[in-house]
């Protein structure tokens, strides 16, 4: 079977801009197709949009906007994943000979639906995620004796690496005591430990082997998916700080990969709130359970991006179906050694995990050059 | 790589209930599982969901609530082809070695998004299927002289059979005078011309080979895939009579598969008015061009079922996310000799043929036991 490449991106700024899904993902088409000028729309087999708006046929009109006439079109929502999801979707579909080329365009509006669990009615007015962000890191602070101020870390190191990504919406740093300083959500969370739901789009192109060859671009290879959806409501998560969807989504793809967590060169994880840094890391292995908390210190001691190079979403935002659309290209990026003053020293293995609805399911994809 | 088989199917009656389309969709997989008691939901690697339902998250909530703790799990959306679209990605998972066992449940409510065209602002308030079905329907009766007499005769057939399809909601054979007799949409059609969103949900199993073999129901292979989205509105379609969609698809899928399309020994197609079933088995090459409206006399005058066996959208109705794979499990039960007393004889290749919006894009499937 032939290997599965993702060669182009395509970004677009992130905002609280009010335009509409459907014109941000042409801009974010456009722009893929300005990363790879030689390669030619009318070889686009397959176009996956990843949202969780509301319209209805966007694969369709999207594909047309833009001049692109796929045989397969669809729009693919699992909430905050959607993005990741249409990317495995996007691989099976060339790694099974249905397709040479596929597009993958994420995008949500800052008012989009898919922030509120609506569903959820053991939730009662608590539908909002910074209830279940509370009571994550809560328990997380509890088992491992940190504090509000260790966690204050995250968006001030996400931010500050934010300032490196020319399509991040922040455009400060924070110092710790802004973040202790921020307005109080919960006991547990403060304002500037979660991240912004935001208007944005991004765009990948995944390519068969020989097609990928024949790009300038560098190709970057799937080489591990994983991906686990373990319930629809986190009371049925029974250690939150140890959510099955996180451990079983990486153990599949590094087994896949045939690589070791410690082996992850340079990472973007679901950061939607401070705590799930550290535990999401802890959880993939690429620390041990417990050293989450002070592997993150370290890495803002030493001024080390490896982790959320772009900022994440606490320093880029949140644009749900475009989350892990985004993720993709930056680690991507990262390995084509694009990624201008962001750049991680000479990445071979990239990381992503992307998660919806209180870590209920998760994807991870390792990436390779 | 494996060949991919469907192997069970769960139905439930098409009506005009009022019940939600979580617990319909409940209620398909619960009769997927009665149709293969030996497969174990633990074996499922994959749950898509195929509805234009405005809820997110749906892949989770529903298997969850059936007891399907899958890898992959998210929604497909791409209007009434969402079913068609669903399968095709669940065969690329198998394909693709990242699943061997695919769970697909379609489902949507009578008043469900996606019926109304409402982003294509040339249609002013003429938004509603039946004017571009009035304006197909005209341009093929002046082409090949057809009257308004001959296309009755597709209502008149479907509607017959779906009295064998104990999940049509048709309850009722009509004559050719009471197809013309019924209220008059507009010059081009009346009102039994034209099928009825409803509720209605449906599942298919799809099966890696070695899975299938180890099943007691005949495996069903899908054989051929063409898939063709040529647009989002149908103003481009330069020859109503000729919908590029159908015709791409089903090149693509009968090359694939190897077979003339003069070897299909059963079809579903997506009659949503009556006009489409003459035009689409000409399109599909099952007939000259000019010749599908005597071939759907014959049909009726023969008693011949092999066209939409279990009615139709005329006769089954049509709820969009549903119909596609309802479509395909009416064709794995004829391979598979289980549909009762509509019962084609001795079919070893199927068709189905599912579009969206005006034939601006089309799935062909050819199956084969």
């Amino acid at each position: 079977m032939s290997k599965v490449s993702i060669s182009a991106c395509g970004l677009c700024k992130f905002s609280q801009s009010d335009d509409s899904v459907e014109s941000i993902m042409i801009d974010a088409v456009k722009a893929l197709f300005s990363d790879c000028p030689e390669f030619s729309k009318d070889d686009v087999d397959t176009f996956l949009v990843s949202t969780n708006d509301h319209s209805k046929y966007l694969g369709a009109i999207i594909s047309e906007s833009v001049g692109i006439f796929p045989q397969t079109a669809h729009t693919v929502e699992h909430l905050c994943s959607s993005g990741t999801n249409a990317i495995v979707s996007a691989y099976s579909y060339i790694k099974s000979d249905l397709a040479n080329a596929v597009v993958v365009v994420g995008a949500d509006k800052f008012d989009n639906p898919g922030l509120i669990l609506d569903w959820d009615l053991s939730r009662s007015q608590y539908t909002h995620p910074k209830f279940w962000a509370s009571i994550f890191t809560h328990a997380y602070k509890e088992k491992y004796n940190i504090t509000q101020k260790d966690l204050a870390t995250i968006p001030v190191k996400n931010h500050k690496q934010a300032q490196h990504n020319p399509y991040a919406q922040s455009t400060e740093t924070y110092s710790i005591d802004d973040v202790l300083n921020s307005k109080s959500i919960t006991d547990d969370l403060n304002l500037l430990d979660c991240s912004r739901s935001c208007t944005g789009s991004c765009a990948v192109l995944l390519l068969s082997e020989n097609l990928a060859k024949s790009l300038h671009q560098k190709p970057v290879w799937i080489t591990g998916i994983g991906q686990k959806t373990h319930s629809a409501g986190f009371t049925k998560i029974k250690d939150l700080t140890k959510p099955n969807s996180i451990i079983s989504a990486g153990q599949s793809a590094f087994t896949m990969a045939k690589k070791d967590p410690r082996c992850v060169d340079v990472a973007e994880v679901h950061d939607a709130f401070s705590v799930f840094e550290p535990l999401i890391v802890e959880n993939l292995g690429l620390t041990d359970y417990g050293n989450g908390m002070s592997y993150c210190h370290t890495l803002l001691d030493t001024e080390d991006n490896k982790i959320n190079p772009r900022g994440g979403l606490l320093g880029a935002g949140h644009p749900l179906g475009a989350t892990g659309v985004s993720q993709v290209a930056e680690i991507t990026l990262q390995l084509q050694g694009r990624a201008t003053s962001r750049q991680v020293d000479n990445p071979t293995v990239g990381l992503v995990h992307n998660m919806s609805a209180a870590a209920t399911s998760s994807t991870v994809l390792v990436l390779e050059t």
